[in-house]
């Protein structure tokens, strides 16, 4: 069985609500732009890739079923401003926005509005297509880098934080990784920390493990360095939510911790992210500023205060890996690199953010 | 205002309900020997100090009530018998009850019933109050060979777990080095691990933390390396839950992890535990047998499931920090000592276990 997190077929969309994972598995119908919003807004839909997944889809929806009249451009143009302010940090919506509006107005010199229509729906349907099969790229090459190192028959992977098929259009970053390995018969087992504060390892890679059949096993952040000395760990593969042109990537709290920790293992540590997560046009993380987040992520869980009140709280939201202890590459669609090779080998290939 | 986890006076004893905290401020009265069987079996008290502590002095409440009679000899054997059984893991309540019962023989063979009694609550008074001189000398200890490394006016100190007045008879090892250097004005912050799976840095170190004061701030143990980088800090300092002859030391699942990152960014890396916490009679840390506890402590909270039912779960209590990474030292009531010193100095002043 392979989880979907989003359901499509023409004319029809359907999110996993996230906000009742992992205790219930219910599907919300997205009708129009503003379900999409919605469910963007209040985080039933994560991941940037898979924001700007749903938001185009739900426009694709409406534009089946006629919304947009004699005007589609117009409507496209407000649809995907809308969707563009639900979580204006995610760089992904913006791109796609911007990459859909630069498609439309081209269209629309040549075309009737149905005609239009129907190309926009492709457009947005081919983004779909595109975006499984770049996951299934990384994952396939990311496999092959890490088999390519081992004498061995199966490999025992760890990772961090959720990078699946909840926070893509399926598949996965990391855990594409990890579910390639699986499919080829060659994961022994993959260990997941639970990711405090916000419990996406828990929560949700532990889901999509469970749903899936993959071996996998739950440990605290904490026990990542115990693990790697005990599990005999072959790799540790994480996502990314922004690498630049360095190779210094940003990605959830905790990242860089485990990438010093394998480091002292002389275990290789990987990033696997899309190249539309590299930004090429920041030189290194010093650029990168850390977002801190509110101290209830930390001193209650479902509204319930687990901690002593009163208490000081620092809540960074991600930490930046430099380099250098990005040992093993960075796994993209296009291939495996090193730090030192990312830079080259995307130039020219990304439209600027 | 000091927090007083046991209060006592003679003829009356009171613990600290830590099963309520950091939610309520409970004292609960231990009259006799079986309510502190009961308190330490449930674990309103914890903390191996602080188990030997209460045992003892619910015997010394019972002798002074009169209770043993004519013999008091047999009543105060089985009465260490039936608390040593309660947590049967923790040492200290085994050295404790051979030591006084050792005590108790020798006196019973020049006193009568009302004076043996008398010499064996002066006993126990005693050892309540070298177990808090004996912190309060780590405490000192550990301060000055801080900041005999630091031309700074102020200090910054990382720690994980509890090891403060909850653990012990009053002030702590490692947050006793804390509470030294806030004493003396030299603390500018703690930054304390909530410390997964059990919560003991955000519920019990930062209780202490607020009720004493001391400048302290909480963050998840992902965020660790981070703080270090980011944080200016000065020194880790953690507890032990047995450091053995070449001084590798066993500790609170996570103290690995926080050792190998200490090393990487040059923070010195300290152990405070008294010398009855060393066990010279194993070599190495590899004879240290690792506890596993039960999946429930990393799935759910206070009964509430907090991860995808089905996954498989890894929760070892504690790990074994090898004695290369302790790099500032092992901080006892004796004197600072590097890994390579520890048997040396210790040596002949320790009873066997």
């Amino acid at each position: 069985m392979t989880l979907e997190s989003i359901r499509y077929r023409a004319g029809s969309l359907q999110v996993l609500n996230q906000l009742l994972l992992p205790h219930q598995t219910a599907y919300d119908e997205i009708r129009t732009v503003q379900d999409a919003y919605e469910a963007i807004k209040s985080m039933k839909v994560r991941g940037a890739p898979a924001i700007a997944i749903v938001g185009c889809l739900s426009l694709a929806v409406e534009l089946r079923a006629g919304v947009g009249g004699d005007d589609p451009v117009t409507f496209i143009r407000e649809s995907l401003c809308h969707l563009t302010s639900a979580r204006p940090t995610a760089v992904n919506m913006g791109r796609a926005a911007r990459e859909l509006m630069e498609f439309a107005e081209n269209e629309s010199m040549e075309k009737n509005s149905e005609q239009l229509r129907e190309s926009v729906i492709a457009w947005i349907e081919d983004m779909l297509e595109r975006d499984v099969n770049d996951n299934r790229k990384i994952g396939n090459n990311g496999a092959q880098h890490i088999l390519s190192g081992v004498p061995r028959d199966s490999v025992t992977i760890l990772t961090h934080c959720n990078t699946g098929s909840l926070a893509t259009a399926g598949y996965g970053t990391a855990l594409g990784v990890v579910r390639s390995l699986h499919a080829l018969g060659r994961l022994k087992r993959v260990y997941c920390t639970e990711t405090r504060p916000y419990n996406q390892g828990s929560r949700l890679t532990a889901y999509e493990a469970v749903a899936e059949g993959i071996p996998a096993t739950l440990i605290t952040d904490s026990m990542a360095a115990l693990t790697m000395r005990e599990m005999d760990i072959t790799a540790v593969v994480v996502g990314a939510d922004r690498v630049v042109a360095n190779g210094d990537t940003a990605n959830k709290v905790g990242t860089y911790q485990l990438a010093i920790a394998a480091k002292h293992h002389g275990i290789p540590f990987y990033v696997a992210a899309p190249s539309t997560s590299c930004d090429l046009s920041l030189e290194s993380g010093r650029d990168i500023i850390i977002e801190v987040r509110p101290p209830e992520e930390l001193t209650s869980i479902n509204g319930v205060p687990i901690a002593a009140k009163g208490i000081d709280v620092w809540n960074p939201a991600f930490d930046v890996t430099p380099h250098q202890l990005i040992t093993g590459g960075i796994i993209t669609e296009l291939g495996v690199f090193l730090p030192s090779e990312l830079q080259a080998a995307l130039t020219g290939r990304l439209t600027a953010l």
